[in-house]
């Protein structure tokens, strides 16, 4: 009988984390911040799938300059297991240089990849959706995707169509994956909603290392035999040379763009666990807890404080100073330290604006 | 011939202000900020009348604790001339304090009675008017405010109404004042100003010493008779006694509801130098200098930093940190070091609440 085989998971953890400005800065991405909880959402990510994959098969890829940052949150995981990338290039390298580095010591293995920065209402769910489909990934030629299904109409977000059923793990059906859509006009997101047929694009995936690889063969050859070079150097000497060298020639591009969507075997496991990708301020509004008022405080460690008079649907951070708001609907009030962002819930996603702004003043420590 | 009598000016500065919170607070009322530029208020006061009064003849009537702080900030009026009361108990006791200490040394001054605290648009159409009004103090028996032209309908402000004209001093009308006014509502306002004969109430006053005496010994003759005890102690080893004794039994009343409003000899000049009593935060949004999109920051010291983007109409204040306002409309940003207020403007006079949030909270370094 075939051994089963072994479960990765390959948390990704490059982003830079602007969209939680002033909070995260260059110096203080998104993933190391404990923005849902008093722990580092690193730390949530990797302690969530510990009851599926121990800390030696988890690998996290991240940039050269997190690595002391993340090793601190998460000093379980074997340094080893952080795969430093010299530049970010996107999912698509990232995940190359993941599925590379697994397969030269298990070529059987199977990859969760999840981003290392999302919010999970039902983490117990979630486990039993990661299980089913790296079931279906250990003895199926699939690439597979969790689709969420959608709670709204939201633009933020890409959307997978589900097309006809491929299988079942127990009681969960699995979907071929029939078309990947960009983040679309509130019109067309409230079309798909109508049709019923469309999920949100996760970013979650699951495959055998090897069904990925000849994936990014067909679709991504000049990526691929980059990753087989790289794949040749590991262990050597000149495995640090080689990385530089692939990364700075390879494109940035993400895997939904150059894989997903071109790939004939793409399958679809929709989740219902509760899931977010945590892209705003404002987002927090939603999933953490509310005062009566419908505003959610957010205070880590001893010293903020904050006072909120006739507000309402309000997202109050306090690190330092005592914040107090009067009278306010629907505002974004963050502290962090020396800096404060102050606008409604509805152009936080706008906060990049900010920066480029800083940018220009040359205002750098705020960066 | 009889020698023309010397103008004194009473500056009253005992408030707490603790409608500039959170730059204002307990220790640090809003007289001694730089408010409207990079100058204290009271010194902007004390300067402003100087053409007319200089410093030996400027009085400032405050309280204990606030004496150093304003001596600070004044250096040029010599320390006798800071009249300090052991309580606060409103502008009536604190006119008859500052009218009996004039008069034991020149009975027959003219007293300019000035708030610290407020804004002045046209200062030398201000001397003017003062210089007219100290003229006809000096030779009738009136007790004279100054009303201004009011322009809009104001509910922060009491009311006066115009009588018949009751002299010249050369171009400028005198009015006898017909009635006085508490702040109205909008209706009232609105009212008052189709009628055209309401001046807003300015707190402003002009009158003779003994003039002023008449009216309290005839309008609040306890008061008068304890403010006689306490003429015959000046000098004495008693004063600082009777002082406390005096101010332990008074009633706390305003001149305005105490005098004027019963007085039969008021007498009204009407101003039109551009005037505001810098009540509130919101304020600042009418008489500060604006940038293109009508915002007002105001930064003093070289710290604070002030990003804006999309908004308009807001007043932002940034002492230390930096401030990012993004998409939005009225708002006032009030960052003072350890605290931040954020509030629509038209609830900026609304402040107290958050102190008293504050006061029952016991968080009394913020107050």
């Amino acid at each position: 009988m075939k051994k089963k085989p072994d479960v990765y998971a390959v948390i990704m953890a490059g982003g830079g984390g602007t969209r939680f400005w002033p909070w995260s800065r260059e110096t203080r991405p998104k993933q190391v911040l404990p923005i849902l909880s008093p722990r580092a959402m690193i730390r949530e990510t990797v302690d969530r799938i510990q009851p599926l994959v121990p800390p030696e098969r988890t690998l996290i890829v991240t940039s050269r300059s997190q690595a002391r940052q993340l090793h601190r949150e998460v000093p379980r995981i074997p340094p080893e297991n952080l795969l430093l990338e010299p530049v970010g290039k996107n999912t698509a390298p990232c995940l190359g240089l993941a599925a590379v580095h697994v397969q030269r010591t298990d070529p059987d293995a199977v990859l969760i990849v999840l981003p290392a920065d999302h919010y999970i209402g039902a983490p117990d769910q979630f486990l039993h959706t990661l299980q089913r489909a790296a079931e279906f990934a250990s003895r199926e030629e699939y690439l597979i995707t969790l689709g969420i299904t959608p709670t709204g109409p939201e633009t933020g977000y890409g959307y997978i169509q589900k097309g006809p059923v491929l299988g079942r793990v127990g009681q969960t059906e699995v979907f071929r994956a029939k078309a990947f859509r960009e983040k679309p006009t509130l019109q067309k997101a409230k079309a798909y909603l109508r049709r019923g047929d469309y999920l949100w694009n996760s970013g979650m995936f699951i495959w055998r290392v090897g069904v990925f690889l000849e994936a990014l063969e067909k679709c991504l050859p000049r990526l691929h035999r980059d990753m087989q070079e790289l794949k040749a150097s590991l262990g050597k000497r000149r495995e640090r040379k080689v990385l530089e060298k692939v990364y700075s020639r390879c494109s940035s591009i993400s895997v939904d763009y150059g894989v997903m969507e071109k790939a004939p075997n793409v399958a679809l496991i929709e989740a219902r666990f509760g899931w977010s990708d945590v892209g705003s301020w404002s987002v927090l509004g939603n999933i953490c807890p509310q005062d009566p008022q419908g505003n959610v405080r957010i205070q880590r460690g001893g010293k903020g404080r904050i006072v909120t008079i006739d507000s309402s649907g309000c997202v109050i951070r306090s690190e330092k100073n005592l914040i107090a708001v009067l009278g306010l609907k629907d505002i974004v009030v963050a502290e962090a330290g020396d800096a404060i962002l102050v606008c409604p819930r509805d152009r936080s996603q706008d906060v990049r604006y900010i920066l480029q702004e800083l940018k220009e003043r040359g205002w750098k420590d705020y960066l």
